[in-house]
């Protein structure tokens, strides 16, 4: 379990408090939520990221939505509710899954209350379900290592985390699980531009631990892996296709190309909702382009006084252009094994193993 | 030829005008050098960099070394000024090539007077020349581009122009070439972490030239080859050993593995005195560490006043560790072509060609 202080979606009936990841390492801060809008808001400007932790707050924002109204509800109101918060972050299946089924729990009932009620037991059950996924996710990924060896070294990519789940992580929560198994962890965390969760959030989670953690920027993982023995990478996804290409934080591709070059084992830590197979490959995953000031400037990140970090913080010149697609796809010749909390399979075992679950 | 603002070295004679690229592109302004221990300094903090212009640099920071002194000179103080500005850059080749050219044009030469006068002419006739081979390699690297198409899209990493040269540019002379011989060029720009050569300068040179170019992260070039046809990957180098191993700033080497996935032709380029078959293959060049704090904090961009524009610029926990090799080796295997001022060739002609130059 992480530790108290690192739960980052905390439920209070009265409104949702949301650790504010922006100003992380900076300070442990909270949103107090008490709106849908707020709440959406949250999720656009990434106080939380992490599939899993979107989903999750996803869902508690349509019971802040429903907790505002009164009297009946009708079928239009629910559903501006319903594509409002899905509309927050397109890419992460998980939402949309969270929203599908968040429309058929209230179909046929018409009392705000009662439906503030459903949202929020639906709530609170996906919390507990993804904090007992992660944890046989990482029990699973665990058994792909060597048990006659006692130090692992691991690259991974962004934040995969307590910080981006309800608790333990995906990737994160097997090198967790890995150390909980006796096992000496050393982490080389992707810095992960241009959001930087790599080197704010999971070096803050690693350090909290105790587990050795060094940064890297994203284009040093070659590099590495000529000069350390790399054991494996391990990264998380937003969307999995029915053939194994997979949807994650932008730059997880590349990792992808350069493991399969050196040989290195290359995991996709994956939790049932993320694989969508009513696609059949990766080219039909939405990828969100997000703006151009990410990449050219650093105006996302917040000081300890709530104000930004880097006011005067562009590193390029006036009026430069920028890309900035927030995911890419790892195609799924790249990866070895997809770890979940119903077992580890290859890409090409996905609608096999998905069928028994 | 550039703008004349952008020629980032001029030799003054009393002292050497050096563009403080730290500060770009938020204001361009000249160091005054004065003496060799302020050119070491600016040499060390990356005030200019690039392999050809950091060798230039040095060389006139004998110069102002020798000008200070007086009357006879000692071997011993010869060689600890030639020692001195040669440990300021360890990993780039053209430095060492040219301090051990300047030790031997004052071999025998006692005066401080006239060894400066040898350096100074010396300098000078390095800027010449590599203006003159920039703009030869240049013409040989259109040679590559078929001269049916009309348009090209170019990925390039770090900065390789005219500010990291006397002028022109190696790879980002080879696009002004191009774009001189009446092509439309599209450049993508790696940001190229931890210094943002990529966003602050190639962005900068190719806006003053007019020429589109679009920021990408390190992590974004394997997403991008999916999405646009790109032509292909042009960078610079540092340092290119016998078969073809090519040491260039970190993160080219992950750009090459891409590449070579996407099956898009990667060219080096590099002038003659890139290439030191002293050295068999690439673990044999010397890659230089720098400090952690590049990678987890911003604290060597400075802001118009001179002041550091990230004060508070921590992207980490405090404490938070970090790896930081400032150069990658790039495998031969994953060259295409060596872009050259004497021609154009694959790695394994290397040896041939370089005998007749």
């Amino acid at each position: 379990m992480p530790h108290p202080e690192f739960l980052p979606i905390q439920w209070k009936s009265t409104h949702l408090e949301l650790l504010d990841q922006r100003i992380l390492p900076g300070k442990k801060e909270f949103l107090k939520l008490t709106t849908a809008e707020e709440t959406i808001s949250a999720i656009r400007e990434m106080a939380v990221r992490g599939a899993p932790a979107i989903a999750i707050t996803g869902v508690f924002g349509l019971t802040l939505g429903a907790k505002l109204q009164s009297g009946a509800a009708n079928p239009k109101e629910i559903e501006t509710l319903l594509s409002s918060v899905l509309e927050s972050r397109p890419t992460a299946v998980n939402l949309s899954f969270a929203i599908r089924e968040a429309k058929k729990l209230v179909q046929g009932v018409s009392d705000w209350k009662e439906i503030t009620k459903i949202w929020e037991t639906y709530g609170l059950k996906m919390m507990e379900e993804d904090l007992a996924a992660n944890k046989a996710l990482g029990a699973n990924g665990v058994s792909l290592f060597s048990k006659d060896q006692s130090e692992f070294h691991i690259i991974t990519h962004c934040n995969t985390g307590a910080l981006a789940t309800a608790g333990h992580g995906t990737a994160l929560g097997v090198i967790r699980s890995l150390r909980d198994a006796g096992k000496k962890v050393v982490v080389y965390a992707d810095e992960t531009r241009p959001f930087l969760q790599g080197s704010r959030l999971t070096a803050f989670e690693m350090m909290e631990e105790g587990i050795e953690c060094y940064i890297i920027t994203d284009g040093m993982s070659g590099w590495l892996m000529n000069h350390r023995k790399i054991d494996a990478v391990l990264v998380g996804c937003d969307r999995v296709a029915a053939n194994g290409d997979t949807a994650n934080k932008i730059g997880t591709y590349n990792l992808g190309i350069v493991a399969k070059e050196h040989g290195v084992p290359f995991y996709v830590c994956a939790t049932k909702d993320s694989f969508d197979l009513n696609l059949k490959t990766g080219v039909e995953i939405p990828i969100e382009m997000r703006k151009e000031s990410e990449v050219t400037q650093f105006d996302f990140l917040k000081s300890e006084n709530g104000n930004y970090l880097f006011p005067e913080g562009k590193t390029s010149p006036v009026g430069a252009r920028a890309l900035n697609p927030s995911f890419d796809v790892t195609k799924a010749h790249l990866i070895k094994n997809f770890i979940t909390e119903f077992g580890c399979f290859t890409p090409e075992e996905i609608s096999l193993r998905l069928k028994s679950v």
